[in-house]
């Protein structure tokens, strides 16, 4: 159960409209990496997990915080449009630069849709979906995943932090870069944690028997491209990280095979087919199959 | 450039059809992360890099490798759908619980789009999309974006293994379980690499400066659930794993603000507004704008 | 079937260029609720419907209306863009804040895919799509989303109505708004007209009996939030709309269950599992049953 | 800020596993009518409102419940899964037309993808996207969209009741039903309410002037389809509902324009001209430019 | 404006129901090649043309035709519907493998959706969008693009003929049949005229002038991939279609240029940028700005 | 396999970054005929043939090229980004329209998610999809899908070359100019010599029973609207295309059928029904089932 407080976890009051900005924003309110990804990738974690004690206390704990950062946003954003000229034509001084970049950059569903207020899409107008969250039930694979989505959020919120002058805005951003900073320290830490326990190991997923892979190509780099320094990398000698192997570098595939013929499905399929004669054949057996129908 | 070469890396042929395997299969084909995703995303942070030299090289060397096992895959695809009973009417017959299971649960289009052949889709028959992928032109971040995928997709064929007999797929399967170890090892090693060339550091991104972020809770553990476990983990005590800070456990938040009050935009937002005296100076105005109009 | 006049219902000719605006219209055409939508809605309610007589007659008065509708919008949009400087470099006089705005503002599809034409999208061009239409067979349900529909599409058209000056344009509105004022106005009547009609009452749907829900919670309004007054409206005491109960005030949940164990699927999903030796267990059977494959 | 609490509001435990009617349940978790959405709608509304008090603390005192919804539900389908044979081939028992159907019926993503988890989807794998909900800052319009919303999810739940006979699933979705009554009747009282307090009227928005609409069509019902029953209805005669005018019923349009001839934008949009000679004409004036260029 | 007459072009009434089936033919009537498309992609490029006469009125007087098949489906799906056991849980005998097979082969949201009626979506219940229609105003390409769509809609309901033995559903497909085979022969007939009127040639568009392209290789077969016989085709030797150059054959490329070396955006992008000292300059003028700012 | 090679095609090098331009690229990048479409088509038509030899040797050998075209567009972007005012606040000199047409007409996801980068994105935004490609296995219909997806890239390369000034961006696009002119040819010639060599014949797919079809309309063209002109073209008199039958015109339909009467779908459907007495014994049935229940 979730349970609503009419407070924010933090300050969130810009000092002057700015409609572009508002615009800007959504992508990390509801964007790939925005707040509602976070928020719904550690609940459904949760909901999913298999384990009870700290891990699944864990994703419970900082998931409802998420939640609480969509809505730091959806009221910053509402505010940052509150009284900018949302594409009222009358306040649409034409000789103004400031005007005509707000015409052009705004998002205009802002104004038409919603009346001045927040939407869960990103600064494209692209809506939310299900398909930015990321739980596979394996906690090693799914804590790497939220390491990245911080990454990538704390990375967004950075460069956001110098599209703008507006003290009250960049006041939040420092708050939200700070709770990224520790988001990331966390699930990096849970990472280590999860091995530590020996729940999980590398490869993920750990328990698939690794004598099933084709082990000869486990620890080999293929470079499928011309470029001379890809064998410079630790990657490409050395023992693996995960202590199994041992790195090895080759130009281009060790193994190969024959592409196999091209497939021959049902004539019905109406598939173009071969050589003339046989055609000819499967429009008998069609011909034969439809005088049966 | 690139250049095709008609033989696969892996030989990608079953032993018999089947349409239903044939859909899940989809799931690592076009699915979010599929070999269209890993393909695309070490291509495009490769157009994108800042840096010549080994890591360029690196994801350009592994983004090629990823295109030929999108072809396996389709392949592979092709084949099981063959011979399948791929919706045609007379072949259903109604008293086999194995056609019966065939017809529920193929992918339809399958047969009615492709004629029994791949498709660039998920095994829920949801399109590809260029969302699935992540490239923000940070290093550290998308060496763990990359991590990630190749962990969620090794847990998804070690699935996928476990739904087929089929020794020709099996086969493959192995071929692909190995190289998505070799891809998780080398990501991870790559993302070691960055840090001892000195390029980035956590946080990403650390030439982001810190003192800018509100630091005073970076490493805060801030339990919005009740779960009483929270504070066990390494999270919430002892050193962060940035070497910047010292971890902490809250209950709760530690900081908070009103709400705002809510927003009064342009009247001509048609939006409710407050109370009733408030509405009607707000008419005049509109009125009075209207009769200027 | 459907007979086409190449007629409109009402003049739709601007006064003068503007490429912008045309994108804003966009919304109304091929929009969450744009007339795409509306036509579409009332024709597959229809289609579906399961009366024959003056319900079914009146959505498809009424949906073979809205195409027309459509048209009249795609009309209007060619010609918005007809002689605007839509994207060609000589034409952008680059000292001319005008042409700036128009620069960013308009939807550059309109030029690059459609040649200075309309497309099937919404103002920040994303594609119609088929989940923005309600059709569920229940007529009270459905009724209650035409009106819905009607009521956003005059808010957004009454927005529309003063981000343009173009008299040409503003004809058009009217002629939109009064027809949107109609259609508002006959969903609401319909809906009364099904209950004085015996064919349905609140709640929707009505012939699932209420003595299968848990009725001891069908009239308690429960405050999730802290906000004091929420207990003020008429939703928290008195009598309830639908006459079958009386409304009551409650802080927070009146009822709770424990969460129940985190679930333990198969082990060949990978997920992770509980605690070290459960996890050896669970890998001995998995090793048993690889070694029987 | 949102708390949770690691409890749920009801039971949500079935009594056997049941992977296909998991899918089923996908609908009401993350369609266009399920929980997700009606947990996001109301926040939303709430960020994005423009009056404190009462009915702000309406949609956030619901809209927090609504989570905890998309939580029950989120926990019953791991549960329904949780000893299903989501697509192990030795359990797979051919001749058992009950396992085809569940190999045929369920959603392979289930187990592919989540290992046994839900996930923010439809019944048919469709991810839940933001443009399912609505907030449009007019209240009037934005309590029907929510009406609507609680009607089609109840209707949605009525139908999944009869698609179960297992007690536990029953039991949490009679008190789900008994909810969508509930919010039904609390919607229909809150429009009641924001006329009563005179902040809203019909037609919406109400504070459009309506003298500002083409009023001579304001009121008539026309007939576009040839349907002799569309004027039996309450919509064609008598008062209408909004009290402003007296419905008519007309055969078709009242009024009519002609098709405005087709647009010639920039010769450089290479559209198809409307005759050689003026292609001609126009090639030159490319010529010209082209040369100029 | 659109006419909407209570009569169906051919007769659509199934012999018997079927679940299964009716969710095969939502392709036709809401996929990428279904009638919706080319219902709304006749019809938006009617709006947009930029010729009076014959060409308009050809896609106005076919556009309003495809909207009647639309219905002619919709019809048809809800009476495949009606009787369907669709999702009832007493009526799903268990040891029968054909209801085993609609369970899993039938549309969800048909039944807990729509309440057995047709929705706008594919087989796979793919919602229908905005992006499957072209219209780009050259008629070449465009009446191309309608060729395509009516052979993909053609092979695909040869397809879905032979997966039902129902004479109803069989009688209605041979008549869409029919009518594909028209509209093939009209589109490419067509596009003749476009010709011959002296309209357009190729290659589209033919009034941008070929000298400004890079000619040397507007004729040049270059093979990228390794099959030997790519150069065998007419396309590789002899005159071209278009008449204005003369095919030849080449293995891969015959024109290269060195890639450019990375970018080096602003700073505070926080991309990775190459070598150590570069990001400490780097690093000091962020610093620098940083407290200017 | 897939190779790739660290030379380009052809030169992509802009003379000055121009971040608008860079968005509009992305149309012929990543939209729905831009080059990761035709690079996609291409190959899944060719892993999907059942043909071998020259046909799937065409397919291979050019798709491999247009994933070389992704590449110089992808490079081109990011060049044209490198230097732009991408967001940064202190760089908008507020007084200039060109860097506020550059703040209005950016895609701001370049720079807050990418860094500065491209993206597999359309000009607004939308990701790319797997929907946009085509590939049914006929390959007279799948030629057609090519020769209108060069075709209607070309017409888009065409106006994106009026929209700079820049030499660099201008050299590039006259080389994919002349590609796709080369394209064209050659599928309209693949076209031809699938006829040539006996596989396939109009109308596509030939090898269905054209006596199935309701031969009597397929040959007739029928005006839907009332335009007049539309009997004047060679689709509505005269020899058909596919040389097997005589065009001929008629105003509106030549066959019709009543509206089957509505559906009654099982009542625990819950739609609404017929007539209340209807209901009632409906509702008498239901609460029949759901005593026994």
């Amino acid at each position: 159960m979730f349970f609503h407080r009419q407070e924010l976890q933090f300050k969130a009051t810009p000092e002057k409209p700015d409609a572009v900005y508002a615009r800007k924003l959504q992508e990390v309110l509801g964007g790939q990496y925005g707040e509602i990804t976070v928020a719904m990738q550690y609940m459904f974690q949760g909901w999913n997990m298999h384990i009870p004690g700290k891990y699944r206390d864990l994703v419970y704990g900082i998931g409802a915080e998420e939640f609480g950062h969509v809505e730091m946003l959806a009221i910053m954003i509402a505010q940052l449009l509150e009284k900018a000229p949302v594409g009222i034509t009358e306040d649409a001084v034409q000789d103004d630069p400031t005007v005509a970049a707000v015409v052009g950059g705004m998002d205009v569903q802002h104004a038409i849709v919603a009346g001045a207020g927040a939407r869960p899409v990103d600064s494209n107008g692209n809506p939310w979906q299900g398909t930015y969250i990321t739980g596979s039930g394996n906690l090693l694979a799914d804590f790497t995943a939220n390491a990245n989505a911080e990454m990538q959020g704390r990375v967004q919120v950075a460069r956001l932090y110098h599209m703008t002058d507006d003290p009250g805005v960049r006041d939040m951003l420092s708050f939200l870069l700070a709770r990224d900073t520790m988001h990331q320290n966390q699930w990096l830490r849970a990472i280590e944690e999860l091995k530590e326990d020996g729940l999980e190991q590398l490869p993920a997923p750990s328990n698939f028997p690794q004598r099933k892979e084709h082990t000869e190509v486990s620890y080999q780099y293929l470079n499928f491209s011309d470029g001379e320094h890809a064998g410079d990398g630790g990657w490409a000698k050395g023992p693996s990280v995960d202590g199994n192997g041992e790195f090895s570098y080759h130009d281009g595939p060790t193994t190969s095979a024959p592409m196999p013929p091209p497939t021959h499905p049902d004539a019905r399929m109406y598939g173009t087919t071969e050589v003339p004669n046989v055609v000819e054949k499967a429009a008998g057996t069609i011909q034969d199959r439809l005088h049966r129908e």
